[in-house]
């Protein structure tokens, strides 16, 4: 549940929400409903602690602070970046585990960096007022720039902070998120790979479950562990089914309020292109791993993501394609249209923004594919080329006044790049070719041979010509180069690098095609889209919740199994017993290292994984699960397999999360990998 | 344009036939509606003569013979599986290309069988009668024991004939085919892989187009070129824009006649799930070729199967997923709907066989995708486990009586089956490997690991030993082992060899699988369809073509290029000049040895490919095409990229047939190959 792919999308609407439905704000959480339903309610002070211990990995995760010295509790995937980026041929990480013998030893995270909510200011009006009168083909750029403006303003070039206007309910609230942000993330513990992901990609998005996805990471600040006064605490007893439960985290984002025309191109084109594409790369992974054992570490951490996605965008595809399921949001949007007719006011002041988005439908058909393609928008791909992109981009937009440059280069946002840069991130080479030639190839197959700048991309050459160059030649594989790079950008716009030399060949083209994208179709539809929003404010009120933002949001629910409609009741909890069971000693169910013959060191009736009616999606990894006094309860680390749909809609029969239970994280820690300095500091 | 693979399927209809829609038995052809459109159409001797000089390669190819002596035009693609049989590490016949010196030099191709139609007979009353009165669940068995007894009876066991009853109009007709059979055909002459293919995955299925892709083969009887009276001549001159044109050949499959609840299964489910497939094989088999040269020779011919496949099933749901396109065929099955509805005679003899249909949906979910991968229903795959198949189950069948048998092995079908199993076809084990790892992991992954076929064929190994135990150890791929065990059933059922081990596994789950499918899906679905064939025949008349059904059809047409919505005017013809203007040096744009500084041997104003209005699909390659004369003035290798959608319905603006010219054919094989003996042959 890692965030695996940021949907970038507009609209706004869905009917009355399910009980337990709704990944609410902090700052508009519907206390009366939960204790409607559930006889308690967080109040202000609870809902401030948590906010205060909620942790934003900026890798797409979550996580919780759960010691005053800054020991932040998460998921062993979201750490899986972390440890392969530590590893090489000699030390392998990723797959050994790690457990650091004291807080010396702990291992920086390259490039890691998490964020901890502090505040939440409202500016719709100021950054809708931006974009007033404007015309749709300056909306995008406007609105980004005025955003862009807020955030400088609120936090300078304080690197201790980190400030975001964000777009709620598709343009309904502009809302400025005023974060702590810290740049020094550590390795404390990771169990092995395979005792994280027992069971792989065939149990992954399924339960029952037994995966030991829980890792431990420190925060620092100036060289010290950070110090926090309030933690978490994790409740070594755990819950009981039938317990009310919240999971407080980072949701990356849903689709939940876009229009129906909006999700029949989801449907019938995005997502299609992308379980094809990523099945595809999947292939090109399993049999990259298969040739060798340094093979298998380099791609192995990439080969996880694609697995993980391509169930994530098929589930995604396999719940629009459900008549009934397509039906119901077909029905929320009628609802809205209706009202709109109806009230002769609304009409006058916001027109009929539905149909504004029906008709960008061919420009979008025409324009998202090189979009996607030339500005690099698939997720993964090769670190090289995206390093050349914000070198070479960095170079150019920063010679610019800032009211004129593309959103990612704006003052508040370059430190960031040269952070990113200067990381010790390991380059895959094996990785890196497969990559680059994927990404050329595909790029001539959707475009076409004959696209121009395609031609310029190859210029004769055959893309394993091209990939295999960059990947052997390429210095930006060196973080000191890269940084010199950054700070002396006129060397930049004429170095002969083959990574720099490639990006500026299509460089003019990708700007140019994200220039119609968002002049023809992102501008006019987010317009749109604020208008849909002010509708179903005006219809529905404001006792609604956002769309996923990647920002912080709490889920209430509770502990339930549930019944499926193929394999029958499924309980709640899994128990520590049942790993032994399972297990058939080949992989990907073969168990790691450290609970080989250890059936006699761990209680076997200790509860290990276990599921809740909790809405969360992708982004959610690493949340803490929470009881009512706010104490840590479990590790949300997943979703079943009907979850997959909830990008679309909540479904409280068959959704589920999937946790790691508290008494099982401490039983691992302590009883399998002996890491009692860290036992004593949570029990602390 | 090779048949890739035959969706099996059911039922009916279409609207009104558009200009240039079909492809017609031969014993149905539309003449006046031809003779209106053109001023000509083709008389019964012309159709006579057409016939018994049109050949069915049984790899899923058609051809023509144009010479006396048994010389059979086709594709170069058409027999890349027999140059790939032909080749070792140390002669590559597919990439260095082939042409025998003389008759003595033409090598044999493994396993390859051709067919020229002799007779026609229709015996619907028959089969129809063999299910009158039988319950759904039993209609499968019954009516495949009745087509055999008839093949039987027809052309016992000769192995110079070949019986087939075939089902049109998805049980409107049922029909004898009889044809000649040849079991030695041999290669007389290919082009290098390069030319036949130039421009690779990127320009297949586009148009302009310069590909060489031809060859020929010749087809021998008991040891000597069989003789022909009446060849097809190679009209040196060709076609002119405009022309009308014939095309007669093998189409393989299409879905025009489905119902659109099937249709709907097809674009929700089948076709992405296809998709989903073959892209991950695709590439597994990229990454495979790139390890190295002999690596890529072992997994050349598979890639291009699949990479064809993903086009043609991408092309398909691109096509249903477009409104006006789906809404045209709901709209030809309104009017069906609609005229049984009002007609009470049609409704008591039929019922509503469409509701019957719908209501096949949910047990059909459940059903087939268990039926699909432990049946091995998604072509390619593994050779050895498809041969340990044919041995288990031929061992097992043939101790039954015939009426209880599996209908592949029937008394008729048993012959063929031991001439495919001692053809001298090699195993590629680096093939072998990455195909079986490939089905066991996507086997389990949608099944699930839980389900008990899969937990039996898995038995706690993993799916890369598996795999590797097979490639490495199996001896079925000595072709002397697999006739000895065909020979000697008793062998197989105690055979300790790892491909028969695995294939016993999950044989008894695999047919039970597929009775259930049978009995709960197919069966009452074909009964369906029989019905709703009836209704067609009732309210349209007999003056409409059947499904393609990898039997003989006549396609009529024009040389005609298109104006594309994405491209502009597309011209009907390209010219050797524009060869050289395409080639960049690199792959796939690279020229093959023969054609690399060969402007100067072969005049650049030859026409090279052409398009025309012809409605073929996949099967139809090495198809001639023909003029008013008769005479071959074309060899269809392709559609263009409007033409996949074509399984579902003919578009006159768009849809293309694309061939190469004949002009070209014999320059290049004077000019560019060299062979002289062949060039006077065709003109004689």
């Amino acid at each position: 549940m890692r965030l695996t792919a940021v949907v970038a999308a507009c609209a706004f609407l869905s009917a009355a929400a399910h009980a337990d439905e709704g990944m609410w704000t902090f700052d508009n959480f519907p206390s009366a409903k939960v204790k409607e339903a559930y006889g308690f309610a967080p109040d202000k002070a609870w809902l401030d602690r948590v906010q205060r211990a909620s942790v934003r990995l900026e890798n797409g995760c979550s996580g919780s602070v759960i010691s005053k010295s800054g020991l932040v509790l998460t998921n062993h995937h979201c750490v899986a970046d972390c440890a392969q980026s530590l590893s090489s041929a000699r030390a392998d990480l990723l797959a050994d585990g790690f457990l650091a013998a004291s807080r010396k030893e702990e291992k920086g995270c390259p490039g890691l960096e998490v964020s901890i909510l502090q505040s939440i200011t409202d500016v719709t009006e100021r950054v809708q007022g931006a974009t007033a009168g404007v015309a749709p083909a300056q909306v995008s750029s406007m609105r980004s720039a005025e955003m862009g403006r807020i955030e400088q303003e609120a936090c300078g070039d304080d690197r201790k902070l980190h400030c975001e206007v964000v777009t709620l309910y598709r343009g309904g609230q502009y809302k400025l998120y005023r974060y702590d942000r810290y740049d020094d993330v550590r390795l404390a513990f990771a169990p092995e790979l395979q005792a994280a992901f027992f069971g792989g990609d065939p149990d992954n998005f399924n339960f029952p479950r037994y995966a030991v996805d829980m890792a431990l990471l420190r925060i620092y600040r100036d060289g010290k562990p950070a110090a926090f006064k309030a933690p978490l605490k994790l409740d070594p007893k755990g819950a009981s089914d039938g317990d009310p439960v919240f999971v407080s985290g980072h949701p990356g984002s849903t689709n939940r309020l876009l229009t129906v025309s909006q999700l029949e191109f989801q449907r019938d084109h995005y997502l299609p292109w992308r379980v094809e594409y990523l099945a595809q790369i999947r292939g090109a992974l399993l049999a990259t791993a298969a040739i060798g054992e340094e093979e298998e570490r380099q791609v192995r951490e990439a080969l996880f993501g694609v697995e993980n996605s391509v169930k994530v965008f098929k589930g995604q595809r396999g719940a629009l394609v459900e008549p009934a399921f397509f039906a119901g949001l077909e029905s929320g949007e009628q609802k809205l249209r209706d009202a709109l007719a109806a009230d002769a006011g609304l009409r006058e002041k916001y027109g009929d923004p539905f149909k504004d988005i029906e008709a960008l439908a061919p420009v979008r058909s025409e324009l998202w594919m090189p979009y996607q393609m030339l500005e690099l928008r698939m997720g993964a791909g090769s670190q090289l080329l995206a390093d050349a992109r914000t070198l070479v981009r960095g170079a150019t937009e920063r010679a610019k006044p800032a009211s004129d440059r593309l959103p990612e280069y704006a003052d508040g946002r370059l430190a960031g790049h040269l952070k990113a840069l200067s990381a010790e991130t390991p380059i895959h080479p094996v990785l890196e070719r497969l990559e680059l030639e994927f990404w050329l190839l595909k790029t001539r197959e959707y475009l076409g041979p004959d696209n121009s700048a395609v031609k310029a991309l190859f210029g004769g050459r055959s893309a394993s010509d091209i990939a295999r160059d960059i990947a052997e030649n390429s210095s930006l594989s060196d973080p000191a180069v890269r940084k010199r790079l950054w700070e002396h950008p006129e060397q930049v716009l004429t170095s002969n690098d083959p990574a720099i030399v490639l990006f500026r060949l299509f460089d003019e083209a990708a700007r140019a095609t994200r220039k119609s994208y968002e002049e023809r179709v992102a501008g006019p539809e987010s317009q749109a889209s604020e208008r849909i929003a002010a509708v179903r404010f005006a219809v529905l009120g404001s006792g609604v919740y956002p769309d996923a933002t990647f920002t912080l949001r709490l889920s209430y629910g509770q502990v339930k199994g549930w019944d499926d409609p193929a394999f029958g009741k499924i309980p709640a909890f899994t128990y520590v017993s049942g790993l032994w069971k399972r297990a058939t000693g080949a992989f990907p169910f073969n168990l790691a290292p450290h609970w080989q013959g250890a059936e006699t060191k761990i209680d076997g009736a200790i509860p290990m994984n276990f599921v809740s009616t909790n809405d969360i999606i992708g982004g959610n990894s690493g949340s803490p699960v929470l009881n009512r006094k706010g104490d840590v309860i479990g590790l949300a680390f997943d979703g079943n397999i009907h979850s997959l749909g909830g990008a679309f809609g909540y479904d409280p029969v068959l959704n589920r999360t999937v946790s790691v239970a508290s008494p099982f994280i401490v039983a691992a820690l302590d009883k399998i990998y002996g890491a009692k300095a860290l036992v004593k500091e949570i029990e602390d």
